[in-house]
């Protein structure tokens, strides 16, 4: 007898991620003298139950493939007691047979609001312990829910497709392209806890999941099932595949503003409004928001709105004067030229 | 003392609408004899509370514009008494000073489901009208919130971004490739019930508005307050403003695909694998889906997941058999070519 339904489900789902792993780091030549490293896949583990199924599943299928599997929870300090849950996590993680495995210890700032924050603090902890650590790979428990709730968050924005990609399946660290897998990324929540539950594995929820001051955990409990009631089951997995749809979208129209821009700049290297208002309007403002990017605007403050007000110098030109963006970047329009600079 | 501001957002609305209309309608050559017909533009007016400010809007601007405003409602049959109701309507668009004003009666089938088939019924009585009536153009009083539900179904379909990217601003019937417009959809239906209540015209509620048999009613009722809950007020507009993203990333694609498409097939027009390999996702699913479609197979029955098994044979290619499709087409990997036929 096979294993359970949804533990063939997590150990497939992490095995073809190791597939590609290997492939990312192919084995070094053979020394005569000794054997080549066993490559090092981490497993970031908050004891949540996603979390807890992807480690299950790393330790069961990695040395099948002579991968080396570790762990490494991170305290956030959130909470009174999380030192001890932090503990008890690499426990766990030790039990299922990891090797390394670590607890490290964060200081959330409280740039970006707290669940930004708390992000930022935890990949700079994984990061670190993946350089300490020499790791391959560092694998990441999100599910196709947790995708379905980034595509909302981004969709709250109203920022554009890009911000309708949610997460990748794989990304990158600082000095490594592509660090981060998510073998859940087209798996259930559902499967996860089911997965734990079969293998008696014993889950911790984190009381911020369901705390309410959270925009994504009012989304998980009250926003997303109202949604699938209106809108039906599928939901969830239409958001997912929404997210990889923009995302490949996104990619190609960036590669294609990426390549005009260098046909819309004059020999001085200004940009050309004439020719600018030659392309589509997509690559455009593409190619507006990087010159803006370039000049020193910050990513995250300049919106749909400023790119749309750059775009009116070209598309709908009446004698404006200097717009003003983020990061006292200045936009204005000058003899047939547009000009992006620090004011 | 100007209008109320509810009134002045919605004349400004539908005056700068009548405007695009007369540019894309210049006056003929004023003959000697008489003097240059006037074009004519029809609200589709319902009785509801959207078509009705859009209608009172266009009764006090046209005029101005020396355009001649008519109206046409549409009575579905669906309800006891609604060629009573339609009859109402048409009299109250007589009151607002429209002329011509006509009632159409249409027959709704059941293709799509109930839905799709009432609106199917409705384009094809207003196409007819507009050409019966030599109209210029037909205003449409969808609201920015009608664009923001219309969103949230697409992103049902998970069917890419074409999906996501709502109403236009401007669309076609047949034989009129901007016959449609719709002056509201940046407006919010708050502002439209307000400019009907403080122009004391009475509105009607149609009960299939509020009937929860009806995917977009429960969207609106409950959906979609629960996702402002969770996300914040600001969520209306964003769905239209990434409806408006995504349209013009679609249209930018969609151009890039066509252009694509004759430099991946070989000399006797077969899709060359190789060549389809080395675009980008985004532009090689489209081409695929194109194909498709010149084969024969439906548009609507066509989902993400048929062309991503059609992309498998390229990207993918193991030896795997034909892939059938909707519409009896079918697909098959041949010699390093794409074959995509009737089955």
């Amino acid at each position: 007898m096979g294993p359970h339904p949804a533990v063939a489900a997590i150990r497939l789902a992490v095995r073809r991620v190791l597939h590609d792993v290997l492939n990312d780091h192919p084995a070094p030549e053979a020394s005569p003298h000794e054997p080549p490293p066993s490559p090092l896949v981490l497993v970031a583990c908050s004891g949540g139950a996603d979390s807890m199924a992807l480690a299950s599943a790393l330790a069961f299928e990695a040395p099948r493939l002579g991968i080396r599997a570790g762990g490494v929870t991170v305290d956030h300090g959130l909470q009174p007691g999380s030192d001890l849950r932090a503990a008890e996590v690499t426990l766990r993680l030790r039990e299922l047979g990891l090797d390394p495995v670590e607890s490290t210890a964060v200081t959330v700032g409280r740039e970006g609001g707290p669940e930004a924050a708390a992000r930022d603090a935890r990949y700079s902890a994984l990061d670190a312990a993946a350089e300490r650590q020499g790791a391959a790979a560092v694998l990441l428990g999100h599910t196709r829910d947790d995708q379905a709730e980034t595509v909302l968050l981004g969709l709250a924005r109203g920022s554009g497709i890009r911000s309708l990609s949610g997460m990748a399946a794989v990304s990158g660290g600082p000095g490594a392209a592509r660090r981060y897998r998510r073998p859940f990324l087209q798996l259930d929540r559902q499967t996860a806890r089911k997965a734990c539950m079969v293998q008696s594995l014993p889950v911790w929820d984190d009381p911020h999941n369901a705390d309410p001051a959270y925009t994504r955990s009012r989304l998980r409990h009250e926003g997303l099932p109202a949604l699938e009631k209106a809108l039906g089951k599928g939901v969830v997995e239409a958001l997912a595949r929404t997210a990889q749809l923009s995302r490949d979208d996104a990619d190609a129209l960036d590669a294609w503003a990426g390549q005009a821009e260098s046909s819309v700049r004059d020999a001085a290297g200004l940009l050309e409004c004439a020719k600018l208002y030659a392309l589509p309007p997509a690559v455009r403002r593409r190619i507006l928001r990087r010159a803006a990017i370039e000049a020193g605007a910050p990513a995250g403050s300049l919106f749909a709105r400023h790119i749309e007000e750059v775009d009116r110098l070209i598309t709908g030109w009446r004698g404006q004067g200097v717009i003003n963006l983020p990061g006292k970047v200045v936009a204005q329009r000058q003899g047939g030229r547009l000009v992006i600079r620090q004011g």
